[in-house]
């Protein structure tokens, strides 16, 4: 197969411009965007961000990031076990959850890895600019109960969520699987849903069932849920230890990605250019409008920039204590270029940078939103 | 404002990585991936190719290109008009045009930038790789009985067709507009359509209603459809005779781009490595699947390419007249590298090609796909 090893290397190459480069490392990186960058974005998505205008982000609108492939799930032959260190093993039916007691909940749920491309130099992974985000309705039965049910040993420390998505990332083959400390999955906003938006989970939202984190990055909410298992001591899959993690280099431990730091998004107003997206308003009084959010305390203030003179934003109440606010802001636009800003503060006291702190990773980038507009 | 307008230069500088380089020209480049591209493709999406398994595409893996903004339609204040060189204009509210008699249609739509990112030089848009298809069930009205209520003008050469969604390409501020002949909006399974997969359409995919016309690139089924006007001389919008023609450089008038080229697609085998996706299968007999398709007849062989060795596949029956067919291939993975490859015939004689023509705008690129494999 040597030869056939070689010849596979030549035609891979002409199978994509060459100029398009391929990454050479996983290392963070000060040179142009990779193809493998550009494969993940042409497979994950983000919102449309004309579609922040929408309390409830419509299904096919909503972020989204599958690290491997997206499961064929047959939901008859499907199962959840719930094992390990519990006193009571519990296996359920899809119909078996879907009889329990429920709750609907609008939650706000964000890509960690959300403003990467941004950072520089830049971490290699799917190159998010401010996109990664949504806002659904998830109905589920509350995690608690069933925890309950299942009596966990009095030396369970941490729950571990696997799904049915298999692949290799860091050289490690792995279903994708994350953990809770037991008091965090014992909170009662912690779901397992089986809809969202009143329908049905779609198969790359996690059908049948996924775990839902209020509060927390997107990579907690583990999709395509099969089992849910207590363990005696911390859980050291690599989307724990490795991945998801803030680090300063490839060596350093670092510490845990959790709670989804504060942002807020500008809905772009007026009118796009197609290929450079920048956006033109008619001159006079427009209303900019946007969202707000923060899984660390609710937001307490949005600001809006306008050629960097920063004014206060007038905030709506939240969808719901999950969920995002709305933000509006009246500008009168003098003709001429324009460069708006806006930036978020939370009730624990955090505002958006200006200059974003780096990470290895490219993890909880929060960097304020820039939106060059053209006023005529 | 002038100092205000340098000031938006340098702050919108900063916003994303200086090493994302931002596109200097409009013209096709041998440069790296500017964060206009990376822009769009965030925004649009295409089919994560393990979906290729659905003979029907869950709507929500359907891929998407989207000239403007989504448009938020109120299907209450809504109409379709329909006037121009005709008799009698119609106008309708959608529970009227729900009222006509329907069919539903498995459609294959593939866009027309497909496969734009691995020309070289690179056109600079969506910088789609092979990704940009899906296969959906329309339903709706056929467009001949509505053209015929309207009576023609003896004077009518073409329909256009004219949607909500309004910006700015190639310096032209426009509704995204394009037309068909009247021999071509006769054709019998063009639809009027308002339900994809049995469903309302969403809003990214046209509500409330949109064109469909089987066997064309995408660009014709004009989505968030608000006018169709009979014309007496060919139309002249900045979608029909700029954008999507097969031009050799910016002057040329080109040829229209139309029918869908001849493709195949292969559902990657096995499992992904996230960053790369290079997919892993285990040795011994793994069963290859794809589709093919064709907007210019059927499709008649798809071959699979082995580390070079090409052999036939076996062909399932399409879908539907215009939509895809599954095709599968036995093969014996021996442990190591491998290529493989996928290609298409259609009963015109076409077949994809290994070197792909090049067209200043990358429209129409069917050049063949290969799957970089590990065998373990």
């Amino acid at each position: 197969m040597g030869a056939g090893a070689n010849t596979v290397s030549s035609l891979s190459a002409v199978a994509y411009t060459p100029l398009v480069g391929r990454a050479e490392t996983l290392e963070p990186t000060d040179g142009p965007l990779t193809v493998e960058e550009l494969q993940l974005a042409t497979r994950n998505r983000g919102i449309p961000l004309e579609a922040l205008q929408y309390d409830i982000t419509p299904t096919g609108l909503h972020y989204l990031l599958v690290h491997f492939d997206i499961p064929v799930i047959d939901a008859a032959d499907w199962r959840l076990r719930i094992g390990g260190r519990v006193h009571t093993p519990v296996e359920l039916t899809l119909d078996q959850i879907r009889a329990l007691p429920s709750r609907t909940v609008p939650v706000t749920l964000e890509c960690a890895g959300n403003g990467r491309a941004r950072l520089a130099p830049r971490p290699l992974s799917q190159p998010w600019l401010v996109e990664a985000v949504g806002t659904a309705q998830w109905t589920g039965t509350p995690l608690a109960a069933l925890l309950e049910r299942a009596e966990l040993a009095d030396d369970a420390v941490e729950i571990v969520f696997s799904g049915a998505d298999r692949g290799v990332q860091g050289d490690v083959e792995h279903d994708y699987a994350r953990s809770l400390t037991v008091a965090d999955a014992m909170r009662p906003e912690v779901l397992l849903a089986y809809e969202m938006n009143g329908r049905p989970l779609e198969p790359q939202h996690g059908f049948p069932l996924r775990l839902i984190v209020p509060g927390w990055y997107g990579m907690t909410s583990v999709k395509w849920l099969t089992s849910i298992e207590a363990i005696a001591s911390p859980f050291e899959g690599f989307q724990q230890v490795d991945a998801y993690r803030y680090k300063s280099d490839a060596d350093d431990v670092g510490e845990p990605v959790q709670r989804i730091r504060v942002r807020a998004l500008m809905t772009p107003p007026g009118i796009p250019d197609f290929f450079s997206r920048r956006r033109i308003v008619d001159r006079g009084h427009v209303q900019l409008r946007g969202r707000a959010w923060s899984g660390e305390g609710p937001v307490t203030r949005v600001e809006v920039g306008v050629d960097g003179e920063w004014a206060d934003a007038v905030l709506d109440a939240p969808v719901g204590e999950f969920a995002w606010c709305a933000w509006s802001f009246d500008w009168q636009a003098a003709p001429g270029e324009h460069e708006l800003a806006c930036r978020a503060t939370d009730g624990a006291g955090n505002v958006q940078p200006a200059e974003q702190p780096w990470n290895y990773q490219g993890m909880g980038n929060n960097l304020l939103q820039r939106v060059p507009v053209t006023a005529r």
